[in-house]
């Protein structure tokens, strides 16, 4: 990406082998983010682009001569940041957060939309897709597979950090691929009531598909007194913010039940935020979330999608070879489609 | 108090029953709260007084025709928020958000710095201290009783909220009462170390007797550092928030750990804060807390106090009459008292 809606395709030199932690992966599938829409939005036009894409399932190609977990011809999922997976933050449960770590696409000059990818910390990073053949999987399993780099698992970790379970009620808000995977997985992991805060009748569908009992069309005062309403004017228990902008934050404030739990995962583009005594302290209500350790909940993920319990490929609605990848940017940034998948 | 700084001991007609669930309440110890030095900073002046004070142990003198569960003569504890304990919000324990509820002080006029209270919702606010006789009580026994209204169940909440639990690192910032009250509560959760960020000698000693391994008098960035030293560069898992300004707020964000939990009890005197990727997003950290539902506490802590397990008392290191109220609130200001009773 050279700047705000200027994404192209170049053929840059092969990545190699830089430490010995380092694999190189081929592209099976790789996608394009909502967050990616970000820079789309507002990069200064530069001299040199950005590497983009950090969500990719892909074939090993290379192991560096200290990685031991996975080898040449292992069908990998990459999650969106690369980890050490034995550090005490990995440990922890908060892979984003390794100190030997770091994000693929721009952050780290290793953007995954690309035939070609150096993946470091290989071995706490990458997890092997068991006894599956990605040249004969079937393309709604290897869909389902590519959203456990980011958007799913993302979703998972809003509901998880919100503490969903039964007999709660859950608003999301934002009917972009990771709100309507926030949904899926709040439906597994309970919910009595998913309100689902979106205003594109596809996608709400597929919301409601995976479990939301509720639509709420409005924004702004509006939609949250449609949620107050719903809630016998108590609010909701959780609240999944998966926007990112001040808007959809606010919007979180005003459906919380008090002692109830805001989780973000929409990476935020403002930094500060009304959280005083009329926002969120007043209410009890608790603000939690962040970057998605992707990595700490691939093994089960991986298990639920080869076993057909989850079918989270379903946010795919388009697919672009790797020359079409500014088409793939433009459609989604026009809400022509939902989230592009990229074919090699 | 008529203003900042002003605060006047007036006689007024005597509270009466105005609904059926309310109880009059004759003090036997009330206090000055760290909260109440707010308005005493910033109250603009008026020609009415507000009405002052939210903690209070007393014996009931009379009761509304509807109230059940307590007695003319019985020694109660009034939580600094009233509530019916009935409610969907108060059977999730937070009484603090009763829609028949409300605060103590200005804002019902309600005050209980007063020999004699109105307290609405007699039924769902008191509880009975058992088989205690005020008149015969010690006076340790009795300001550890009085903690129970507000000041150690703020710092209880505090570290309930905070998930603190053996193993964790806390860090408590702020020294005043509500601090050491969370030191103490934290130390009593198991915490493993309490790091306690106060610069005055007098206070953290009360600290270090209730728990707290290391003291931190440096603020700001050198606080910050000195914890972030005292934490192998890691941060705290927990970290206690007792003051209410912004800068406490930021120095929470500088040393809490990734995926550790901020939370907070000091009332913001802010709305606005830094929230996104920089300080709490990008570390996947918790942000909770608010006004301590006390009355979700109290049955247990007023047995661990009777049974002498906690000291929460201790706070309090000068006692005034009622016609000296005003200069309790100067000498707390001044920081010459850490936490002023009021005997009758």
């Amino acid at each position: 990406m050279y700047g705000a809606g200027d994404v192209r395709v170049e053929t840059v030199p092969d990545p190699v082998i830089q430490q010995p932690t380092d694999a190189i992966v081929r592209a099976v599938r790789a996608c394009v983010c909502g967050s990616d829409l970000h820079p789309y939005h507002s990069m200064p036009s530069a001299e040199h682009g950005a590497a983009m894409g950090h969500e990719l399932i892909g074939v090993v190609e290379e192991i560096g001569a200290a990685v031991t977990t996975v080898r040449k011809g292992d069908f990998v999922i990459v999650p969106f940041a690369f980890s050490d997976n034995t550090c005490p933050f990995c440990r922890e449960g908060v892979q984003t957060s390794c100190p030997h770590g770091g994000f693929f696409g721009p952050a780290s000059g290793s953007g995954l939309q690309a035939e070609l990818a150096r993946v470091p910390q290989a071995d706490g990073t990458l997890v092997v897709v068991p006894d599956l053949d990605p040249a004969s999987a079937s393309e709604p399993l290897l869909a389902s597979l590519l959203t456990l780099s980011d958007v799913y698992l993302t979703g998972y970790h809003a509901a998880h950090m919100g503490r969903v379970a039964s007999g709660k009620t859950v608003t999301v808000i934002g009917d972009g691929a990771v709100g309507l995977s926030a949904v899926l997985a709040s439906s597994r992991l309970g919910a009595e009531r998913i309100i689902l805060m979106g205003r594109h009748a596809s996608r709400t569908d597929l919301g409601v598909a995976w479990g939301a009992t509720d639509i709420v069309a409005e924004r702004g005062e509006e939609g949250i007194a449609k949620v107050m309403d719903l809630t016998g004017g108590e609010g909701s228990h959780v609240v999944l913010e998966a926007v990112g902008h001040l808007p959809a934050c606010e919007q979180a404030y005003g459906v919380v039940r008090a002692g109830g739990v805001i989780s973000r995962v929409g990476v935020p583009q403002y930094e500060a935020a009304p959280i005083g005594f009329g926002s969120l302290f007043g209410k009890n209500a608790t603000l939690t979330g962040g970057p998605a350790p992707v990595r700490a909940y691939l093994e089960p993920a991986i298990r639920q999608v080869l076993e057909g319990e989850i079918d989270s490929g379903r946010v795919f609605d388009h697919t672009v070879g790797i020359d079409d990848v500014a088409d793939g940017y433009a459609s989604m940034d026009a809400r022509e489609t939902l989230k592009v998948m990229i074919g090699f």
